[in-house]
């Protein structure tokens, strides 16, 4: 937060939006409308949580148009008051810039390039002739393999690694004979990247993810996967070798996406979806056991093992009855 | 191991229970029932494995009062001989102490408070304003993000990552617009963090973890989440963020509990299930396609598709037998 | 690459197969069929890219016999066209030795055994007592906890954990108490281990890892697992602890096996399955939901919370049919 605060007025001179209410008021930070209280700003974007707008003790509020009138508040009136928030909270909380932009413990293999304002925290380790372009911020213990190339303006979270090997054998005899795997990884710009989230780099073209993608922790891509711009990835998503993922997709959290599939632009598959076949057309996708309690799966579970048959035993229903019928 | 190991009746004096046969008998380590020797203890929890009591070589043995009479070894009678066993363990095996608690190599941001007798191995890095208390430990490599707090006593193993970004972005056009993420990770004492899990810190308020709270590795814990003391989750859990776990909840490996959901105290999920609703009740909770050779998996599979369908038949059957019931 | 590389010849003196075209061509470096140009050798193996082959650019092409005559270009056929693709690439591509093999960052314990040739990348912290065998690579920021054992020729990628604690808890009350692991993590010849991945160290005997053993990026082995021989392991996948896994096991990506359970020799499961029961068998496994669009989906899944009334109703209507019958 910065030292002195904004003034409402100042922020809405910055960032458009109208003002009602009390432009001098200061705003240090942020808060949840529940939560927030003096030199705080709050927003809301969800319907879900009017009720909150009346009571909140905010300093300030963000609001569409159509809740305006949901407090009497100082408030910014804003058509789309999720990035309005967004780009507040920007402003109220820039990134701190580090002393040493790379810290001492960072090791740098030969030939890697650095672009303007790179920041590298401490414990990372950037192999031979990677690059890593302009504005890109490393957290700690980031591994970034030789050769792989970080587009601008990059957040990579701790602990991700960035071109290990991608799974690649051939069988030889009972054995697993090591596919050398000579492709990189090849990162567009304005990409965010989860602590723990691992990229391999390709067999023998590149892997590359697009301009804009976002994937948060724990996330696995494999050799010669292909994202597409702007694409997004909740935690826990693994993405098999040589899938091409359209631009904008969304993967919801610990979905399987298998080997050599293509997914449409536009393509939104679910939280725990596994996908085996490629899915072209634009659209929500899902497949998953609905939870339930367990003596009730174990019921439905058992029948499941069955139901081909019992597919089978009312085709035999549909016809004895249509011969009854008949008779009758 | 210590040096000379404990004699049988020393451990009786300090841990209790009731000891049968030679209490001189020394103990430098623990052993299975089937694999234990000279200088070894073992112990019986699970009626399953009682034949193995019979014979086994272990020094001596911890026991339930109702299999006391299983061996003639020398042993000590617990009434839960599994925490006996869990005590005993911990006396004959103590956290070895670094000679130096904080490795040199660790990087500690400004003002960053350690408690008492807090260990750090080689590769952590803490940032800025962070504090851990007392006793705790961190393995290597564990990143701990500015301003994240962690309790007394905790065990972190390596390559956890406390507090990075939570996956916070706005929908901008066809672009994604960062949220900054400005809550922390506020983790509670006697908690256990499993290698490279990873917990994200809050996006306005904080992320917290109770008191007591065991998790497996690889797990991934969004942001805002709030899991109660005591619940365990096993590897590759994955919480997506606001969701709320009650206390001594537990999760099975590989479940995914989505974003804004409640589970109630004592709620337990099953290993690989999908929790896409509140569950308010205590209780076992499953969802998962029960496992098959795959020729039998294909055919119910195909068939799972048209179960709606198949409902209808089976409706339509009914409708008609029903009226040619009253015909006949 | 090598400074001149290879002639085609020279290749196949080394190598075997039969040449058919130019032996003086001068090889650099290898390519996709469809991407390879001057300098570069491509291969066919899987007859779905045979139409690749007539319009290759690739400066030598890898055949089977049955597609020896799908090109003129100069050629090398082999029986199996991929193992030898691999091993031409292993000539063209030889691991790179970095000037010092234990990169100065590299923070050894007390009594650490390393073979000859093991190379160790920055940012690694290798336990006391523990033994790294001939010729092993690792790559950056790997934790090795104290007394495992990695045998020879083993290569594991960045940000792999080798020995945390398996999650071992006594329930104590409403908390959970420490059961010590004091097992080690036994790693055999030629194991490759994926970036992120975490096998965990035995509860009192040790976890093991057989000859051969391919595990891919961010899997978790649980404690007192043991994998056989040879097996291969996709990311993501998730071992529970004491699982036995048999010889030539494969395991898709974002399978998960339960604890305590048995999968026999050349066992093979597919993506995104639970295996909840023993699997003594060879053959393929599955258990997964198919995708399908979300409306459809939900009606499915709608059902599937009723499969077992379903069931119950056929059976109704199976009896009144055949009573119906005999009436009539």
């Amino acid at each position: 937060m910065t030292g002195e605060g904004i003034r409402l007025d100042e922020i809405v001179a910055r960032l458009g939006g109208s003002l009602l209410g009390d432009g001098a008021v200061r705003i240090w930070g942020v808060g949840t409308l529940a939560g927030a209280g003096e030199g705080q700003i709050s927003f809301l974007s969800n319907p879900k949580y009017r009720s909150q707008l009346a009571s909140t003790r905010a300093a300030a509020v963000i609001v569409p148009p159509a809740m305006q009138d949901g407090t009497e508040r100082p408030r910014i009136v804003a058509a789309n008051s999720y990035t309005y928030y967004a780009r507040v909270a920007q402003l109220l909380y820039p990134a701190r810039q580090p002393k040493t932009p790379v810290h001492p413990s960072v090791v740098l293999g030969q030939d890697v390039q650095l672009g303007e304002g790179v920041v590298i925290h401490a414990g990372c380790v950037i192999g031979d002739g990677a690059s890593i372009g302009d504005g890109s911020v490393l957290h700690p213990n980031v591994t970034v393999y030789a050769g792989c190339r970080i587009g601008k303006r990059a957040l990579i979270h701790a602990g991700a690694v960035i071109g290990a090997d991608g799974f690649g054998f051939a069988k030889d005899g009972e054995a697993w004979l090591k596919i050398p795997q000579v492709g990189r990884v090849i990162i567009g710009d304005d990409v965010e990247i989860g602590a723990n989230t691992t990229i391999d780099r390709g067999a023998i073209e590149d892997t590359v993810i697009g301009d804009g993608v976002k994937l948060d922790n724990q996330i696995q891509v494999g050799h010669n996967v292909v994202i597409g711009d702007h694409a997004a990835m909740a935690g826990c998503v693994g993405i098999a070798g040589s899938a091409r993922i359209g631009r904008r997709c969304t993967v919801g959290g610990g979905a399987i996406i298998l080997g050599h599939l293509e997914l449409g632009d536009d393509v939104h598959v679910s939280s725990g979806t596994l996908v085996a076949k490629s899915l072209k057309q634009p659209g929500q996708y899902t497949g998953a056991f609905p939870v339930e309690r367990h003596e009730g799966w174990l019921k439905n579970a058992a029948h499941l093992r069955h139901l081909s048959k019992l597919a089978d035993r009312v085709h035999e229903l549909e016809k004895k009855l249509s011969e009854l019928e008949k008779k009758s």
